[in-house]
């Protein structure tokens, strides 16, 4: 079943029971492939077990990897959570958890693998994680206390996933001319695009951050196919190629 | 706010965590009125305190009582949680959390005290329990596990609540002209009403208690006033009149 092909990605959990409860949603929503990033806490611990009841082999196979980019690099589309308000880095492209799940539903029936990222208890995900997410999902709460438990913040996303996934059109629309591009291939044209950009002094000093992530969602949005992002990695790679053959013949 | 009058009732909860847990996501939610009913765990332990973060004031003031019926007493409009599929405890006005939601807002905003019921881990509410529910919602889950950690299932209701509250209506349509009957004045009826129809041998044997829980269900979904409840009690008190009167005088 192609909804088996959204992964769920927790980044340094610290508490076992959130493991657990994690995994269980999973196997209540049909779910299956857990992915911990520098896991604090053990999927091993008893509590872990005891919370995951019918998710224990979910738990037992999740994959632990070092870097939030392992995790997800053959992902078309990498969905985030951010109860933090404010500032550039969740000014873009946040959406309710109902409107995330029809875009990962797009995916999944194309048999396309998606990702949904959960941060760290309490501080959720950082600015680093963030801005390598395509959609970022902010989950609708009171004004006062927005910071949900990490395995509740997982269920009330798996169910919208759920619904979507239910609701889905059986008359598929065609698949894209295109194949999109893949989330390592992304990667790799942000590495050069920034490189190329830091040459011509586009970005630099402490705004180059801001500027790159604005530049990273503005395309992350567009969803890029594998075709156009080659041809952003030619012009990423044109600006070097006229920087090194220039930079000399500078009238300095 | 008139969202705090949508009380959460849990029905012999078992496990502290999930008292924390449940707490702690009404806080979440903008919630605060939380009822024990016969609670197995105690809402002092300490991992109920560790799990509520900032909910442990909502788990302190947490009422307990003996019977659902003291929980909702007040209430307009109860909705129950049902995993379990099949039987005649269900086949009635089961809908989906985020339909549930809409009626639920559609009281609260006229300040009407309604309530959200959970039964017991891992079993679920009873079908004495059930038949109380004027309304009951099943969580869509994959089919092989639906059975949902306790505290998750009500992080997904309270996450619909609270986006049915906040997509509500501005302009309010103004109050319906007479006054909803309450849960006791309910009680009261189908108490009154089953001590009549066992009169005339309308109840009796196995078959009673469905027939009365498709009554009570056909009587909550049609949402009843106070005054129709009152004309019902009546037409009761009159069928028990009647047969005071005329039992001593069949022709046995």
């Amino acid at each position: 079943m192609a909804l088996e092909h959204c992964r769920v990605v927790l980044v340094e959990p610290h508490y076992p029971g959130n493991l657990g409860a994690a995994a269980r949603v999973m196997a209540n929503m049909g779910l299956r492939e857990l992915v911990l990033v520098r896991p604090v806490a053990d999927p091993a611990d008893a509590r872990a077990r005891q919370m995951s009841t019918h998710g224990e082999a979910i738990l037992e196979r999740a994959h632990i990897v070092a870097d939030l980019g392992a995790a997800v690099a053959d992902c078309v589309l990498v969905a985030g959570t951010s109860a933090r308000a404010g500032g550039l880095y969740r000014q873009q492209t946040v959406a309710g958890p109902d409107e995330v799940a029809s875009l990962l539903v797009a995916e999944l029936v194309h048999d396309r693998p998606v990702a949904l990222v959960f941060g760290a208890e309490p501080s959720g995900l950082d600015n680093a994680a963030i801005t390598r997410c395509h959609r970022l999902i902010r989950i609708p709460t009171g004004p006062e206390y927005p910071a949900l438990n990490l395995a509740q913040a997982v269920a009330i996303c798996l169910y919208e996933l759920r619904r979507a996934w239910d609701r889905r059109q059986p008359c598929l629309p065609a698949p894209p001319e295109l194949a999109p591009a893949d989330f390592k291939l992304q990667e790799h044209l942000y590495g050069e695009l920034r490189t190329a950009l830091e040459a011509i002094h586009f970005l630099y000093g402490p705004k180059g951050d801001s500027l790159m992530h604005a530049l990273r969602h503005l395309l992350g949005r567009a969803r890029l196919s594998e075709m156009e992002a080659k041809l952003l990695l030619g012009l990423a790679r044109q600006i070097r190629w006229y920087v090194d053959h220039h930079h000399s013949d500078d009238p300095l």
